[in-house]
């Protein structure tokens, strides 16, 4: 039968018709068996300088990390120092956080390799430097629900997303465990890096551990993965995660905590089928042991953990207190071995936890959410990022997303450290917004945002000491004084966003004072 | 501090500093409890029609559905009544597959209601009427790969996917299961609507059975989902799945099943680490139970298993025959039952399993595939899409995906079908390209294809009775005769799309031929 091009309606032009597809062209079939396939090529390069080769970086490229590996992350400073040598200049380096072991940046900034940082946070010496005027461009903060919305809008564009697993096989299936090696790397979720996956241009593995295809259930897929690096080791497992993450025997916080579960049980949100995240601070983490004990009492149990998530939610799950876990971060090897075995704790992506773009995010469905603080002020706003002399030393986290998603948000933070007042006139940096905070909880009392009245009403009634926030403001300066003012440059370091990206506040040079001054 | 903004450097216009953040904004914050959430608004919508007017779709627009539910689906017509009812015109309707059930298209494709059509199969009064000329603009069949690939590509653009689902909760996490009623509907893996939820501007979940939040772990994530709709049902259980895939008890099925476990046993890919997949065909299906008994015997045990998935394979896996299981896909009860127990049954989505455009799709790590066929022709081109009498009467499925993917590629069909030669000199309908098939396995003896000299070679060896291709062809014609060819119009009612897209053949409209003709 003859065919006319033409004739088929509404179709356009074709390229080939009954037979006439690639017909005489020479087979191509890939005839190895997987083993062969697994062995020989897939998807593994030599080496990271290979990799790099592969996905065509160039000057001015944005390259993204994850900081599923704490401060026992090798990633960062092994691509870091490769790309250096290959000569590339003007790079962002948009990172889900960044922390002390990252301080080999600080040469890689002073030599042009790298000009921006995207981050959620950022800690010593690199901080130090960051905060004395290192960088000619402010670095961009943001919290890991903004992250994820600045992905996903394109705000923020991944060219190549170069990402640590503890396991992945030959085609790419990656995971932040392993089921074959007990002694190796581990993390538990990828959440933070599973997005960067989808939406880098290319996408790098960088694993210390191949294992045979198909590395299922994975954490990442092969379908999103350009190319793999063994190296020798993605990270310090020390650092990279805790056995267990222990209990704070600091009788200020353990105050703070046994308080901050009296705030919820008064709360009106301590009901069957309620909903929760703690903040990795050790008084909101102590707060979930004395939540247990209530819980256990009342025979309330709860619909889900979510966010950072560490061993004593696993064990709260694991008793039957906590029907699932959404788990974006795992903070100990409790946590990530349950996440590894257990189909009802369940891994999620950064935006899926609290990306404000896409149609529904878990933080909307808190009811309270327990979270640290460097400084509150008398509005509420919460400083997370700089320290009292105005140097960096924090990571934003989720702290903006879920204080905005919980129907209840409570910050907990002594009312002094050393001679360090915590409630003040102002914080140095605004990080979240006061009108998303509820109920401040110090070791010498309990302030409620006026916006929320039935709140403090019902902590009165419970016998909860609660005083106006200017009250605890002024009981810390009458322990600690009032500090004088940090000394700042005008030029700016540090850009802060909130989670819908618009700039909440900016981090100023600080000024070097001399001894003579 | 006074801040001027045009002293952020490199940042551009900012919306607000230190404060400035909607300060001033009326408190939004949604104080309910997850409980209250859940039962007062989230997602939910009270209607079909309330869930098309709330995602605005609009005289023109392309949506899709999935065909998880088979022939036991009531989510297409349901839809589309009330879609007809509202008055919309000039749709495209993108479904993943259509069958029997589907019937009611008929009318809406007369009214105008829906003008253009793509999905992998058609079958029943539709499929007749179509290749009698009922629409105007020919159908485009796409492979399940292709038509993810299409998807991602932006080729197949979907304005609103509306997704059945056995389970969902008020937030949008929605599985093909549920945990709580052994009685509602099930269809295990939701691979193919997975990739529809991700792409799709609008993005409606309709169910039988709301569940609690978290729905977790979920096929579809409340991120995706813009509304949900409970109706009386989605399907009737009986059609969607049964409750395990029979054995067939075809001497002939049977007969060419045991010959295709001997080539695959032959053939050199029959090694300890394999990787495979079998069809949905009853030869294909038996194929599984005759191999199983040759790696019992040989101690020899598979990897993995991919794509649509049985009862005999998660059988296979549980003997720990086969290590994981990928599921998009799963054709009954057991199979559902696994993928929501067991955590190394895993549900993958429709690009991972089989598109060309993403980085690595599973198909390419297939040692062997098994597939069905209703003619090959003597270049070993295959079509499963259209009768012997010109008219459509199934689906294209993963066929070229898994035969372009697999190591070696067999092919099961008998050597005729009733008064049918199934191998032929042309097929009618060409969808599986001959270059990408290497054995053909029929009830009279097999043909290896002329680019896979060494299978043809080890199968001989293993005194399996090989013959010429024309051979097979000039026996099936010597017990049935040649039959007359069918008559066509000039009229195209059908284009085949080969996966990547291009067009590999062409449906034309059947001629209606009179009794005294």
């Amino acid at each position: 039968m003859s065919f006319d091009m033409n004739k088929i309606p509404h179709i356009g032009e074709v390229s080939a018709v009954h037979g006439a597809y690639d017909i005489n062209a020479p087979v191509k079939k890939d005839t190895m068996t997987l083993k062969e396939r697994q062995l020989m090529h897939n998807k593994m390069i030599g080496s990271i300088e290979e990799a790099i080769r592969f996905v065509g970086l160039k000057d001015g490229m944005t390259i993204s990390f994850h900081h599923h590996f704490r401060n026992g992350d090798f990633v960062v400073n092994q691509v870091m120092e490769v790309i250096a040598r290959m000569g590339f200049k003007n790079l962002t380096l948009a990172a889900s956080s960044l922390t002390d072991i990252h301080e080999p940046l600080i040469e890689h900034i002073k030599n042009g390799v790298v000009t921006h940082i995207e981050t959620s946070g950022l800690r010593g010496k690199l901080a130090e430097a960051v905060s004395h005027g290192l960088m000619d461009f402010p670095i961009i903060f943001r919290s890991h629900g903004g992250r994820a919305a600045a992905i996903e809008t394109g705000e923020l564009h991944i060219d190549v997303a170069f990402l640590g697993a503890p396991s992945c096989d030959p085609y790419g299936n990656a995971n932040g465990y392993n089921r074959d090696n007990e002694e190796g790397s581990c993390c538990g979720s990828l959440g933070y890096a599973k997005l960067d996956a989808i939406m880098a241009d290319k996408c790098v593995i960088i694993t210390d551990n191949i294992v045979p295809f198909p590395n299922a259930p994975f954490g990442i897929p092969e379908s999103q993965v350009d190319c793999i690096v063994k190296v020798d080791s993605v990270g310090d497992p020390k650092g990279i995660m805790s056995g267990a993450t222990r209990y704070t025997k600091n009788p200020k916080e353990l105050l703070i905590a046994k308080m901050a579960a009296d705030v919820i049980e008064a709360s009106g949100y301590f009901n069957d089928g309620f909903s929760m995240q703690m903040g990795s601070g050790g008084a909101s983490l102590a707060t979930a042991r004395f939540l247990r004990e209530k819980m256990i009492a009342k025979n309330i149990k709860a619909r889900f953990a979510l966010g950072g998530i560490t061993g004593q939610i696993v064990e709260m799950h694991e008793e039957g207190l906590i029907g699932k876990i959404l788990d974006v971060q795992s903070f100990d090897l409790v946590a990530a071995n349950s996440l590894k075995n257990n189909r009802f704790h369940q891994q999620i992506d950064a935006s899926y936890y609290a990306s404000y773009v896409n149609r529904g995010a878990a933080v909307n469905q808190l009811d309270f959410v327990i979270l640290s603080a460097l400084e509150v002020d008398t509005d509420f706003n919460i400083n997370v990022l700089t320290g009292s002399d105005g140097v960096i030393r924090g990571a934003i986290g989720g702290h903006p997303d879920t204080a905005a998603g919980a129907s209840l948000t409570i910050v907990v933070a002594p009312l002094t450290r050393g001679r360090i007042p915590s409630v003040v006139d102002k914080v140095n940096t605004i990080v979240t917004p006061g009108k998303t905070v509820d109920v401040l909880v110090t070791d010498q009392g309990v302030a409620v945002n006026p916006n929320r009245p039935e709140i403090a009403e019902r902590l009165i009634a419970a016998d909860i000491p609660v005083f106006p926030i200017e009250k605890l403001k002024a009981r810390a300066e009458r322990i600690v004084g009032t500090p004088a003012p940090i000394q700042y440059e005008d030029r700016i370091v540090g850009v802060v966003m909130y989670r819908d990206n618009s700039v909440i506040d900016v981090i100023r040079q600080v000024k070097d004072v001399s001894l003579d001054d």
